[in-house]
């Protein structure tokens, strides 16, 4: 028996009364990122994006080396939030306005600070949905991505009083115009023979589907490392024993980073991530699963930068190697979706 | 069948007999440590101690950057003493007067350099008992750490003559005047918000017990990983066929290194290791067992770095989640225990 | 259902009928290598050879730091070259004439460049080979290792006419000669203890056989990370879904590395790979299976650098602990057997 007095001091989690509209949580351990994140993601994933493979292809690109991978940057950040919002949590119910502002360079140190923008008591009294706006800064307090997130917290006690109702007003999607571009991004000497597809932003269109193909079986030690590694401290992805089935359930963004992947093929040239719009984590993922990936062109429109065009894409993962279908007819995902994610990637025109 | 004729090029081990008192083993393969050991080790492990997560957090405590986790150091320093010391050990028996003399920072190159201090034979005339002293040393023949250890190790042949015995006499546990403190560490601007806990020195007290409440289930793939990380050779990490039930037999570190990294939960500002004062590998460990970690406060003392306190801390690593028990009324450990531990940390005053 | 008109935008990858000799192929992705990929290496197989573990090591013998291990270089290289000749390949048939001509230090980047140099159109008329020599390639476009490979390709179309057959003339083994040494390395100040073993040059005799005795028992997470750093993206390693068995095949340049770390024990002193004069995967790898191996000396030699010799050695990786033999009467490799690689070391005097 675990004596709970014991564990006065480790971390209860906040539940769904700790958090108050306008309060700003500062998350604990910064983390310096380099060569050996990099190289670990690679192992993770089977990324061949070239300006995140070479620096040669970035500075061909006009970047001064070849950035972190953009999804490296959001898990980290991202796990840092975990011991202030998710501990507690009983579900990651959606992302919006999430934007990459800067690359992250090996060497730099990220920390994240979220700030409360909405919360709202579910009307079972046992559970509320909180709101944070998350923003991850570097060594330089300089914002180096940011994003809304939203979960669903235990309340601590179920007799406490609902709190006023704060909904935030997010948008549905960003506008190409509202993503920030890395300075310096240049595409118009971009070489397609080196990024391993010849597609560029013209050869795609609106409402186009592509079938990923390729498929990768998942394992818990690759999922353990990738979510330690991240520092993401949630209780069910390391220990089973606390669910009825005794399965360690995989970090969502373990199947984010891991679809994103797959889709080089047809995708190679969506080389960055610069805004998130939406996503949903359709259903758990285990080890085992077989994950497959297809992507849905949402919207394309040219940025300011020369020769970078912006696709919005749908990227969805699943376990069944299923191709464009993500709901049934009462609109719930498939049992075979794992991942419906909204993003906007930088193309060359 | 294996023609042992052919295998005169391998390294038999040494045996009982080939331990003098006095001698010196200058063991082989030294190694660089850096960013990529570094990036593995908080893949390995769950492991958010501030000062060895970011460059930030470390300059801030007045050291020039974030260094090598001081766990990281000893695993590599140890794992070049195996082919000298662990070949034919039969049991791994203790530690004592260990102390991390330097921290080792990226791109330091460390070997290992023992001297038997001890030796004395067992009464059933098949074992003896081998103590080491072990130093660490990094590419400037500065030492950066140094340990005791004993080891149960095979005669050759069971008829060769008993040596004199040699017990050395070591301390049970080093004073907390005896450790090494880095130079410039300073906690006097200590950001405990930043590190995850609030917790100081003065919040702890001597008897307290942590339970440091999360889990994590060990797979074969990370336990090897970490264990040929570290160019630890013992074959049973590797190879389950020398054993009855087949089973690789995890590194005494692996689980180490996990116990000290799920003790972040409750002792976040026990950012380093200054002293080892005795160890036990009380129960031997699996891929499968799920490993959780409880605390105790042995002992505290401050010292002569500004607003750095010591807290001697008793780790104890279980695969059954007991809290506060050790051993049985025959005083052997309880099936449970994984670890027992008695170390010196480094926390803010 | 998968809709295959949705994937056109996939690389379908090349069959028989795409392959013209003379013919080069520039192999997309290039990829900086560093210090994460350096010690992933370490952690993926049991590493010791102490001039790619320590830079103290490597000046000693006359490098400007320790180079990123020659056959990590190669699997980089080759992995490259998989999307243009791997995917619809049947079996990877062998390997000639392969050279490291310059040492890959962290920092470079590398990329790929093929030339057809023969097609032949199998009997069946089903299938054909092709010969391909690979290049790679840094930063500064200097080649830094080149081989020959010849795989079995699928046609597209059984009915389309054979191809004018070309076989090149290829080396049954590189001369000693021909071996292009790394600049600057000197062995006449070798320190064999800290190599980590005493044999030399001198120590060895061409038909000698070594049993390097220690196994590893593999892992589906290892083979896969592996596989993924080098950025093969060949279906069958990943998902078992298009085999029969369900099993995931492993990629026989893991069994090559594994074996190649392996021989350590016995070997530790041949510390560089100059040459690769031919290589059989004879029976497929799987996870489970318990590597070990075992080298035969085939040949000595000196060379121009002072104090190095070059050992070429039969390195071979078995499944079933066998020793010295490789083929049955009819001369197929006996089933315990994995691989069957003839190579060129570098050795002190």
């Amino acid at each position: 028996m675990r004596d709970h007095a014991r564990a006065t001091k480790t971390n209860p989690g906040r539940f769904f009364e700790d958090y108050r509209v306008g309060e700003t949580l500062v998350h604990g351990v910064p983390r310096t990122v380099g060569a050996g994140e990099r190289a670990l993601y690679h192992a993770l994933y089977p990324m061949r994006h070239a300006l995140h493979s070479a620096d040669t292809f970035a500075q061909a690109c006009g970047l001064a080396a070849s950035p972190l991978d953009d999804l490296l940057a959001f898990h980290v950040v991202f796990g840092k939030t975990v011991p202030d919002v998710s501990l507690n949590a009983r579900a990651n119910l959606g992302y919006a306005e999430g934007r990459w502002l800067k690359p992250v360079w090996p060497g730099d140190t990220l920390r994240a600070v979220s700030e409360v923008i909405g919360v709202k008591q579910n009307s079972n009294g046992r559970t509320g949905v909180v709101w944070v706006r998350t923003r991850g800064l570097d060594q330089n307090d300089e914002v180096v991505l940011e994003y809304v997130r939203w979960v669903m917290v235990k309340k601590r006690d179920e007799a406490s009083p609902a709190p006023e109702p704060v909904v935030p007003d997010l948008k549905p999607a960003l506008d190409a115009a509202d993503l920030v571009l890395p300075e310096g991004l240049d595409f118009t000497r971009y070489d397609t023979v080196r990024a391993g597809e010849p597609h560029r932003f013209g050869d795609y269109a609106v409402g186009e589907v592509i079938d990923h193909v390729d498929g990768v079986t998942l394992e818990e030690a690759e999922h353990m490392m990738a979510t330690r590694l991240w520092q993401n401290t949630s209780k069910t992805h390391f220990d089973g024993t606390g669910r009825e089935d005794g399965k360690r359930l995989i970090y969502g963004g373990h199947v984010i980073s891991m679809a994103r992947a797959l889709s080089f093929n047809g995708l190679a040239n969506a080389q960055m991530i610069a805004g998130l719009n939406a996503g949903a984590h359709a259903n758990p993922c285990f080890a085992g699963d077989t994950v497959r990936a297809w992507s849905e062109v949402l919207d394309m429109a040219e940025t300011d930068r020369p020769g970078v065009g912006a696709l919005r894409l749908r990227l969805v993962a699943t376990r069944d190697g299923s191709v464009g279908t993500l709901r049934d007819e009462a609109g719930r995902y498939l049992p075979g979706v794992l991942l419906d994610l909204d993003y906007w990637a930088l193309v060359p025109l």
